[in-house]
């Protein structure tokens, strides 16, 4: 019998497949330079596909996806809006029509004033990831080396290798990017004469791991950036999404001023919806001037629409009200899973509680890994996909301070995406799966 | 006295500049790759800024900017479009969330409709921007020659520049590219060992000539790019507004299809808004799945949104007669335009009649040219800013069969933007400019 939920896949540790991938384009015959790292659609955008097929009678529960609680989307108010702009004589047409390199105006403005930074200093994006491409773009070439964390997104990574940039790592503690190593490893290019010229980092909330970088870290992270010469580029897109106190700031004097080496990235999608493709980066006046330039080179910027939309329904405070009930509301998803696995696995997993952001990072035992065939198998029987820590190892040289560990028995859980009622069947199906294949010594 | 219009910048023959706007930004002290051609938004993105200030007392008729009509889009349509798509449960959260790689299927279908094409060789862009983007990385390496017309869109050739491939080019005839200079071309390298890899061409109502390519052109020039092993990247943005009759297409046999050279170029926005920044690319289905993964390490695309706005206001035949009236509307234009010219100006301009599209290209006296401040002025003071001929001259190696001709004494004007009333009025202004700078003898 087919199981009523037929076929279910669950991501395994494929990881990120080279080779025929990267053939050259049929009928085209010519290399692709940005296919260093090479990924098709068929592999499943971010994240590798299964190589695990089985039947199962269990619906799945999407516990990989970084997407949205349907639930907590503006639709009304994005209807509305759009329907305000585009029924205004006075902006439908500019609404319509190519818009400012920069980024609207209004929305800027909004951005500036949220974040409390000069509006001189903002960007629109293309969602966060056209502002990670117009960040690596901007400060790297190729050949030069950016720095990840040693778990980090693996999408920036993609795009950095896809420019023909190398990656190092360095470790995370739990107060974020462990500056020791960073300074042991930007001191010893001084030597060895590598071409490190920026970081990338997860301030907030950190994709995988949940980890804020304390104001202590923040501080010298940028210190000893501006003492290397060294650009800093912090993807923040979970920044407004706090539970019970916002993150600490990056110190003012470095927050879209002049000289500044920090690029922030921060963006409407994980509030207000991706399909928007807004996001914004903020960095010294100058800097964004030129990026803004770089832009007309690539893809033009977001839909004029969305940003005017977008411009539209956070005049007031209604954003700000929006995002309070949103904190509240992840907040409460976060704590329903973090309780049950604790109640249901008990010592078999050791979780760091979110305090923010869209996903839970757990440790379970060794033996419960992705390396392990019957692992996955069990975890697809149950319909459910936890991505498998080791997806985040950013495919980087040999570092200083590198951990052993390869984290394949640790897994990112989302809690954003299915509802709070489902994600309290999770900790059930993860022990079934646990008491399948646990040992029996 | 001030005039009532105040000061009016009409654009001058500045050109590309380079130098200052190359500087390392401010702080991150790091070089930039992508500025090899550098322009800064303050250059007034695609076309240079002026260095003529004036005063004068007439409104500014602008017939550089290749923006729509503003009474020609259709925000009402798509105004309830976005209130049907998110009202629509079935919708609402897929149209905010993010879209797939390849773009909205139903978008694609509607395309591949459209266009006459199999709906997996269709992939939306970011605009046809994105498209010229993604074409580029998809077809050529840095240090790479592309062929460019030598009358061509400057903000593809920047996008090539800036990516480090290398220009050449060659002319246009009344029936398209030159196929036998093309021949010649391409086979020289065979001898000297050139890199070329691909040709750029905008083969119907080409910017900024008005120029369509025939259909032999079309078929010679397919043949030949697959005899040579080169990719042609059409860019058509302007296929749909034709006057009289569609432009021809290219033969069927490439369009799409598996081992084909041809990578065609679409978009919405001319004829429905560039700020829904949707726009399209036909080719081999195999070439499509590579780019569409090639653009996850750029922008991720455009607004899912946008996507499912067009894909509902285009159900059933409302497209296509929204699309008839404009052609018929700008068809109107265009002739006011081109009687006004030749009636008042006789035999001091040579125009090529418009076909289609946004653009009337014209051939003033010698005299009449953009290295004269004389002339600048004049215009200036008429309040008309035609785009100078050489600013479409690519800034291309030494080549095969290159006319001497730099264009300076000709000009592209836009009748797309400004209402026909004002239209009527270019030519006594140009007329009166004219008269102010000819010379006496």
């Amino acid at each position: 019998m087919t199981g009523a939920y037929g076929m279910i896949h669950v991501q395994s540790d494929i990881g990120r497949k080279q080779g025929d991938a990267c053939d050259s384009i049929t009928g085209l015959g010519v290399p692709r330079w940005l296919s260093r790292v090479c990924t098709t659609v068929e592999e499943g955008g971010v994240f590798p596909v299964s190589d695990v097929t089985v039947e199962t009678s269990k619906p799945p529960i999407d516990i990989a996806a970084g997407i949205p609680d349907p639930t907590q989307l503006a639709y009304r108010q994005i209807r509305q809006a759009i329907s305000q702009v585009l029924g205004d004589k006075a902006r439908a047409f500019s609404a319509l029509s190519y818009g400012d390199p920069l980024g609207e105006r209004s929305l800027r403005e909004w951005v500036a004033g949220f974040r409390n930074v000069d509006v001189d200093s903002v960007i629109i994006t293309n969602g966060a990831m056209e502002a990670i491409f117009l960040s690596a773009i901007a400060t790297l070439d190729p050949g030069d080396t950016v720095i990840v964390e040693h778990r980090s997104f693996p999408q920036a990574a993609r795009i950095f290798s896809r420019l023909g940039m190398r990656l190092r790592s360095v470790p995370l503690t739990p107060q974020g990017v462990d500056i020791e190593v960073l300074n042991r490893l930007l001191e010893s290019q001084r030597v060895d004469g590598n071409r490190i010229k920026a970081i990338y980092t997860i301030p907030n909330f950190q994709n995988p791991t949940g980890i804020s970088a304390s104001a202590d870290t923040k501080r010298k992270l940028l210190e000893l950036a501006e003492h290397h010469g060294i650009a800093v580029i912090a993807d923040d897109p979970y920044h407004d999404l706090w539970f019970s106190q916002p993150p600490a700031e990056f110190p003012g004097e470095y927050r879209g001023t002049s000289g500044s080496p920090l690029l922030e990235i921060g963006s409407f999608s994980k509030w207000l919806g991706p399909g928007l493709r807004v996001g914004w980066l903020i960095a010294d006046s100058a800097a964004v001037r030129k990026i803004a330039g770089y832009r007309l080179g690539v893809d033009g910027g977001p839909a004029t629409l969305t940003q005017y939309a977008l411009s539209q329904v956070l005049q007031g405070s209604w954003g700000n009200q929006w995002l309070a009930a949103e904190r509240r509301f992840y907040a409460e998803k976060a704590k329903a899973l973090l309780e049950t696995l604790q109640c249901r696995l008990g010592e078999e997993i050791d979780v760091l509680p979110p305090q923010g952001g869209y996903f839970l990072w757990a440790r379970l035992p060794e033996w419960f890994n992705s390396s392990a065939a019957s692992v996955r198998r069990a975890l697809a029987i149950q319909g459910i996909n936890p991505v498998w820590g080791n997806v985040f190892t950013p495919p980087s040289e040999i570092d200083v301070g590198q951990p052993d560990d390869d984290a394949r028995h640790c897994m990112r859980l989302s809690f954003a995406h299915v509802s709070k009622n489902r994600l309290e069947q999770v900790a059930d199906r993860l022990r079934d799966a646990l008491d399948e294949v646990r040992p029996s010594h």
